[in-house]
């Protein structure tokens, strides 16, 4: 299985980090800086995994017959001092907002997903501590 | 060093998987499937890192006096067959167009960055395999 695509420098004639990635669906933004126009590389690592996991995680949900109304992740990274600066640690918090939702078929749906099938998950170093919580709110 | 957002599912009255996530400098939109509106989680992990080491490697260059007019990576990945089909290798191919470029300043900030300066690098798994090579064109 391949993925390929193109990015490409937006801001040639001045010192802007602007750089815009091509894919068959769309375009993704980066830059970087104080006054940044788009997240950062770092940032869209964070959120990628995020999106993995929850694209997991609603699908498993809606299988099992959840009534899932607003599903929110919020997304805490923790980096090193030093150059290179990595990744030591992600949280992400699934806020699940629903009609009787059931707490063991959340946590079996996070869990299938950081276990078996989130494909940013595996390819991040296992030694960067991923924690994953759950909270449920009635609709 | 923390680094927080919140990502949030769009798509919550159909079957649909259009996430958008939100942080201080702008939104990032991800989806999946064969009528997605914006690249999957995959995508935006490829690109994510061809945009970090990309961001390093301009900004050695623009120190060096390199005279970059056009900047742009092709990128490749492949994943494995089996969940969680995880980047097994990534290609990333430079290709600088400028006046009077030389290769051993591009490849010296190539090789700054993978392996002293780039954070989505360094968060990734060591045995992912991952090759940048460098294609220099005369403006």
């Amino acid at each position: 299985m391949s993925v390929q695509g193109t990015l490409r420098l937006q801001s040639v004639a001045d010192d802007g980090l602007r750089f815009e990635a091509e894919f068959p669906h769309g375009r993704i933004a980066y830059d970087s800086g104080a006054a940044a126009a788009a997240p950062n590389p770092v940032q869209h690592l964070l959120s990628a995994l995020a999106a993995c996991e929850a694209m997991d995680v609603i699908s498993i949900l809606r299988k099992k017959r959840q009534d899932v109304t607003a599903y929110e992740v919020h997304m805490q990274g923790e980096r090193a001092a030093d150059h290179p600066r990595r990744y030591t640690s992600i949280t992400l918090v699934h806020r699940l907002t629903g009609r009787g939702l059931q707490r063991a078929a959340a946590e079996e749906a996070v869990r299938l997903s950081a276990e078996k099938y989130c494909s940013v998950h595996h390819s991040l170093r296992p030694d960067l501590e991923i924690t994953n919580t759950i909270e449920l709110i009635e609709a």
